[in-house]
């Protein structure tokens, strides 16, 4: 089994129960599985005319997905890819017409054409008014006496199920739904076959072809076509659309036939957009899977001119998440960047001190590069000493230009500095240290403090906590202690780097992804780096 | 290239131009292409908190498809499955933040940690309220420090999406998403990997195995288990639940990682309502695709406690399509099935006449068997003459139980022995043709017209029309002649017959798929069983 099904037999009726436990109670099923499987509305009241659709299963959300208010009343459900029967049929239209009638919406296939056929007759037979519509909106062969009903059909039920719920007779609902059918065109594009449940999946579509023209139901193309990427396949349904599109403004519905993602059906939607016919598209339905084969990987789009009464029809509210709803179909809009992106340079200022205190750190990182990498070799890739040193030398390099008499300013410039100069996670780490010390200066924190809320953002940003075998091992202690002075730091450092050394695996950063390495007796570079840089200062 | 695309770097630009055009302008993009990828709301007046999410493209419709009224303010997209920039993070902040402040919602996956951390300290530089939280409801591997970020994000979004909506301040709607976080576990299947574009598909599950516990970048499951059907793997998806699920009722987010068909989606939410922690499920979320894998054939379920407070925040209506909407899980509401599938007998009664009328029509289709047989085995499959005497001889058999009194009740009780007695098409056209005349013949129809109303029933239903070489070509002049007489009709329809040679090539019935056989000079077999009929009476 290659699918998450349990039972082919069993598939469709799990399914529709599926799909009543998430209804709320607004759709019911007749009561007789496995043969008859209808999807009606509890909310129907026959005072209107009932829209009954249906058909093979593996359309999803078709039919029964658009069961609702404003779409269809009742929804017959055969096996996959299979007509239901004429009892299933005839159940669905006894079970949602009254007096004002019924109308079937019946895609153009045969066992459809004949089990829908069958069931009105013996409908009307029974004095109930049963009108029926054959949608053959497929385009794939201009001149087929008998074109397939596909995605088109959901202009269909849209149309008719808004004039319907809006109080329309049947002949007013059948006359609007035979409109809609002559106007509706479509045609299908697909990359990949579909897997039909309990058979093989058939390789017919080799890579680099494309098939145009295909039904819903895993039937080949009209015909194989090289593939070129997104541009050209929708030129090519594109072609196919034109001749059969009159002039004026057009909605376009674009259907996942299943297995296309959503990032390949937005871009098609821009290739519409951009295409030949792009300026006669004025609304779109979609992209959404409406219409499925399975899992087909391929689209398809269906054009209706549009009218100002379909328009109205289209866009009454519905409460079906199956229907993506009607949008106009635009230029995107676009938005300039806001100001801010690239940090003010702070104005250089002098505060030899620090300068000196900065100018140290950096030198003992830079001195303890060797020593540092040689131990990270022992964990990790053998990095973390050129890392650090890295930094040091970026800021070496920056002292004269640094706001050092500003604190607040110039933690946010070191920050700056290193989030340009270093790649990796790294660099980011310490630019969010510096600056969050910085906003935290500014907030009128001591250095200390400041040091210690950067040191909380990284936290909170990276993930990692003290006791995760990180470099926070020893720079937490090392800055609760700095205000007893650089000794009690160094003192608190040390301990906590030393503590690392009796962390088995890491928590946080990369060495927690050194899965059975056992890292016991080794300090942490990162902690020990600390512990190295406040003990030589 | 094996998607719908053209340009593996072009494919998110090009995708958010898409999304945008259907937008109906409440979208907008920023100017930062191809760098810049962020999709905002255009009737966003900073009043409230924004809600800001992102990360890689290829969770669609996460995270610019979320973007809206009550969720979120704004989306920044990376290339697929990569972090974006901290620019492009920025970018968006500043774009909607106002007053009231920004929350980042960011899955734990270290580069959008790490991105969206720096930016979030470099937006607060300008004086920006800026708060971010991590969501992390992977619940694989119940010990991993760092669990995660899946599509438990989307309960999130809601929520924080409703609070902020509704004019919560920043410390409120932060509170709430991290209560959220607190809460959500989701855990993820599946049974393929996907495709990354431009890449090779991975061909790493094995078929009859599963892969458990997945992230959403395509990476591997914490372990590949057995398949065996759907049931199987809800039961192991709701095994790694528990372990980590409080008392009490739950919401449960059921998501298509991309790939798998809406079939399939709604036989897992059966089964999730079937397993042990059905009857804990109070309220889903889908199924549908709201964070998925590119085209992974899997699903993930997510679960929330649930409170009165989310619930209300969870079912607060929003205009996106990709929001599947709360709804209550509940069982499905099965209502009887309708009286009258199974026709009522008609009452036997006698009309000498008709009942030796219609012997004798029964006796010529059965001693033409043969030569009909013959003939159709020129063009199609040489059962036309079987077919036939197979009605004829289902009829003549019935004749005793036949309301030969009532013709109403006569034709329709013949089209009911035929629909239960043959197979195929043939059986259902047979009977929708005296059903439909049955119905005329109660309308008033004369015995006739009642005939030619079941005949235009047939082509209606079937799609035949005249000179589509079919049976029609004699039977439609048959009738229409049949008022001057027996002899009148059957020249009819010897005339219609033999025309029917003249026609190459079949448009409607079975023959119509002869493709490449030239049919000229030889009678459709239909037609001339017509002909033979009416010669011989």
């Amino acid at each position: 089994m290659t699918q998450f099904i349990n039972d082919r037999d069993a598939l469709v009726t799990e399914a529709v129960s599926g799909l009543l436990r998430g209804s709320a109670g607004r759709l019911a099923r007749l009561d007789g599985f496995p043969h008859i499987k209808v999807v009606v509305r509890t909310d129907w009241d026959r005072s209107r005319v009932a829209l009954v659709s249906g058909g093979g299963s593996g359309h999803e959300p078709a039919h029964a997905g658009f069961v609702g208010r404003g779409m269809l009343t009742a929804a017959v459900c055969g096996d996959v890819f299979a007509s239901p029967s004429v009892d299933a049929v005839l159940a669905g239209i006894l079970a949602v017409t009254g007096k004002a009638g019924c109308l079937l919406i019946v895609k153009n296939y045969t066992g459809d054409r004949l089990n829908f056929g069958l069931a009105a007759e013996r409908a009307r037979a029974f004095g109930l008014k049963v009108s029926m519509v054959i949608v053959d909106d497929d385009v794939a062969l201009p001149d087929l006496p008998q074109p397939r009903g596909v995605a088109g059909t959901l202009f269909v039920h849209k149309i008719a199920g808004a004039l319907a719920e809006a109080g329309a007779d049947l002949d007013q609902v059948t006359a609007a739904a035979q409109r809609v059918i002559a106007g509706a065109i479509s045609i299908g594009m697909s990359l990949d076959t579909c897997t039909v449940p309990g058979s093989p999946k058939e390789a017919r579509i080799a890579r680099g072809k494309a098939e145009l023209g295909l039904g819903i139901h895993g039937e080949a193309g009209v015909e194989q076509v090289d593939f070129a990427g997104a541009r050209q396949a929708m030129a090519m349904v594109v072609d196919r659309l034109r001749p059969a599109m009159g002039e004026g403004a057009h909605v376009a519905l674009i259907n996942n036939l299943g297995g296309a993602t959503q990032l390949e059906m937005q871009v098609l939607t821009e290739e519409l957009a951009l295409s030949d016919i792009g300026s006669q598209i004025s609304h779109i339905v979609g992209p959404a899977g409406m219409m499925t084969s399975l899992d087909m990987q391929g689209f398809s789009v269906s054009l209706l001119p549009l009218t100002d009464a379909d328009l109205e029809a289209l866009s009454a509210p519905v409460d079906l998440a199956a229907w993506p709803g009607l949008q106009p179909f635009g230029e995107p809009v676009v938005l300039p960047v806001p100001d801010g992106l690239i940090p003010i340079q702070p104005t250089p200022s002098s505060h030899p001190q620090r300068r000196e205190l900065l100018r140290r750190c950096c030198d003992i990182l830079i001195a303890q590069e060797a020593a540092l990498n040689a131990l990270d070799a022992k964990s990790g890739d053998g990095d973390t000493g050129s890392t650090l040193a890295t930094a040091a030398r970026a800021l070496t390099a920056a002292l004269d230009r640094l706001p050092m008499a500003d604190l607040t300013q110039l933690y946010r410039a070191m920050g700056g500095e290193l989030s340009q100069t270093m790649g990796g996670s790294s660099g980011v780490l310490l630019a969010i240290f510096f600056a969050a010390a910085g906003d935290a200066s500014a907030g009128g924190r001591t250095w200390i403090e400041a040091l210690q809320e950067g040191l909380a953002r990284v936290q909170q940003v990276g993930g990692a906590r003290p006791g995760d075998r990180t470099m926070i091992d020893a720079l937490a202690p090392a800055l609760a202690a700095l205000p007893q002075g650089v000794k009690a730091a160094a003192a608190a450092a040390r301990q906590g780097a030393d503590f690392t050394a009796t962390i088995p695996r890491a928590r946080a950063g990369r060495s927690s992804y050194v899965g059975s390495v056992n890292l016991l007796g080794h300090n942490d570079p990162g902690a020990e780096a600390v512990a190295r840089l406040f003990e030589n200062l």
